[in-house]
């Protein structure tokens, strides 16, 4: 573990290294997608993984990163994920988000492809993505209306990073169009707990909407239940880190050939 | 297997657990959702296991609880589910019930969620989702009605306990709106059978409803598979647990890090 | 392997147990459902396990029946199946007829809930649910029409099988209402290979039927597609026998608790 | 690995086996499929596994083919592919394309069957099935313009594979009506990358369409996102590579029974 390219706290890329682990094992990321820390004794900075899949990451893997640019603390830094200025932007734009995730989520993107499509939240685990601040839920991101419409749609500079950042405004979570989504919280365990949830809120609508009129929460039902079951988050980050390090473990124990 | 804080019979607490662990392996419970018996030798307390995801639960995680209160009988317990009147108040007014499952079955939400949405018993295995006393199939609690519109959804005291009790009625399971379900049975295995086949049954629907006119079971087809499906309840219960027994020990195999 | 209550082929018997195996890794039957094999030296016998899970049978839970009454033929014999005279009245009726799969299963469900859909061959490796035996695709046994509208929906007697091996006629997959489907084949091998691929071919219909009009094979084509898949058989049964194999012994490796 | 019956270099046969591996562990084939490569010293030449499931081979099983003739270039040859001439005419009408991928993908499937359905590239990890090659996405190829409405639906000889790499014209992806899809790139990690990611914008189409209005990538933005995703293939080949070879280590260390 102390062989991170970091000053920051042993547990906190331990945890990183989980969400990782956990964020593929809960089928959130495939071999794409990211998740990110805030530095916890420098504001100004944070920890990402280099450019590799989420599911073989170790500490030695971690980077530190300028909030301010969005470019690697270190000389002669491991090739970078195109699109860490999703992370940078975030962190700067919003000082009470600690962590970030982006991912690929299955049934998230429907949401992020068909037209007027509405992730908003239906079930008591997911009011994260309502409330107060996100009375219509996740806001999209049209990538063409800030990089035209012949881009790779990926967030690769800092100007993007800030639009998406203002797409995301006070909410939690942002749809990005024909690409994914980015979840934010105040803690890592909070991020990866809400970008597990987004994604069965979603599975739940794709199911509920051919059936009827879908009930959405409330936006007070929302953040009556986002602050009842983010008290409870240690629950599922036991179980899922459980298991994502099983899998992790029995990953590097396979033989040679 | 001792050491449960409890005086109940060891099978009873080993099938408790094992009950919690099929419940997960079966994808019925996630982090969340909680399954109790009543105790066998005083109708008046049931057996829970403290706040902890399902698939972790061991004998020494259970805790009695008493049907009048729904809270511990031991001093300084460990950390309760929120939602423990749930239990307490159906065993309180079914004297017949033996065993309560609580879940957010991926399946069944959707009937819980789309209003109008029905969840009839539509294949031979789920009879128990109609029948003479469930015609129209499991009725749907809404929170709002006795809780307001800016609750955080949760059965979080006796009263609301109580008023899921009246929906729920003299049939087997109530929907929760928004929420989950609720099942119940005269023994621990057959609740846990039929939380297992309300999910198969309602996966079932949402795959029959876009086809066409469901045809559901009569009433009187309800009750008689009913009857014939949970006398053969040792087949599934055999397998499940077998299952979930190995998928639990090769968790707690896994080399530390 | 020497311990099965049979005259039949060491062979035949070692076969049948891993046609349970893998009906159950494959996803085809759960708990519930059961395969047969007709006797290898007598037309007059079929094989099949006491009443258990498929997942669990081993050559020791192989059980002779007669064809004539569907009863097992040894004194004092385990539980059986209570639908055994599907498999009975099956063998009776069809003399072509040496493996016989009756199933719940998921994908194909449907098909036999919701009026009117129909379980047409779509893709080449199911042509088997048509051609000129079954121009229309699989029919449906109501057993209603037989039973009444009271029934447990089992095939528990002789005249119930025999009524629904009218209804399979001279195809080679019969759905039942609310229920399930039967599958029937010359081999043991293509009997489990069909049971496979009807569900494959049941899961594309899901799919493709709201994307707009499905394009069915011609009776020629399935005909056609069938002759040249079924020669084809070992490669699937090679592969599924060996992932069965490593299930299953996974399973009974588990340590005792 | 020395033991392929080519002189092809040791790293392209185990490139080939670990595709065939990868496409078995991601869904993409299950006992049926094949996945092919150029010789890298011999443009008339290209390497294919003997007749058996893809999850089962190994190096002693690749077999030299020629382009020519989609036939075995060696004495007495272990039974071949019947479909093997999809390989041999792509590669002899379409010098740049070093590895082709047939499949009968199960997401893909309902665009071969639903008459009308396009397969329009939705996420930018699959800009492939559209830009300036494939404006409308993959062509579907209708078997029966150039066999009759009476064949087995496989491409069984030279003339009906030349007829199928027509349809394919200059794009990366060809639909097959009732049958599966070819996928073709100019490199084998490419190839299995594409195979892979166009199963998943198939999921992804499948969940929008009932959403509302799809809207697809420009063709534009097709081509930039293919570029640079596919400078990126490293990533998801190491991870898929890691994970098959843990499955098939696992398969080949079950114990005899």
């Amino acid at each position: 573990m102390s062989n991170a390219s970091t000053d920051a706290g042993a547990d906190l890329v331990r945890d990183l290294v989980d969400a990782n682990h956990i964020l593929y094992h809960q089928g959130i990321v495939d071999a794409f997608g990211h998740v990110s820390v805030r530095h916890d004794r420098d504001a100004g900075r944070f920890l990402l993984a280099r450019n590799m899949a989420p599911a073989r990451v170790s500490a030695a893997d971690i980077v530190e990163y300028a909030v301010a640019t969005g470019e690697a603390l270190m000389p002669d830094p491991p090739r970078s994920y195109l699109e860490r200025y999703i992370h940078s932007e975030i962190y700067k734009a919003r000082s009470d988000v600690m962590a970030v995730v982006h991912n690929h989520s299955p049934a998230v993107l429907p949401f992020c492809i068909a037209r007027g499509a509405r992730l908003q939240p239906v079930c008591h685990m997911a009011g994260f993505l309502g409330g107060a601040d996100a009375r219509d839920g996740p806001g999209l991101f049209e990538i063409r209306d800030h990089a035209g419409a012949a881009s790779d749609l990926l967030i690769r500079n800092r100007e993007l990073g800030a639009a998406l950042a203002r797409t995301l405004g006070a909410s939690r979570v942002v749809l990005m169009r024909g690409h994914g989504c980015t979840v934010v919280a105040e803690s890592l365990r909070v991020a990866v707990f809400r970008a597990v949830y987004t994604e069965v809120n979603a599975t739940l609508l794709l199911r509920s909407l051919p059936l009827g009129e879908v009930q959405p929460l409330t936006p007070q039902e929302a953040d009556a239940t986002r602050i009842t079951n983010e008290g409870q988050v240690a629950r599922p980050w036991e179980l899922w880190r459980e298991e994502a390090q099983r899998a992790a473990a029995a990953r590097t124990q396979t033989p040679a050939r």
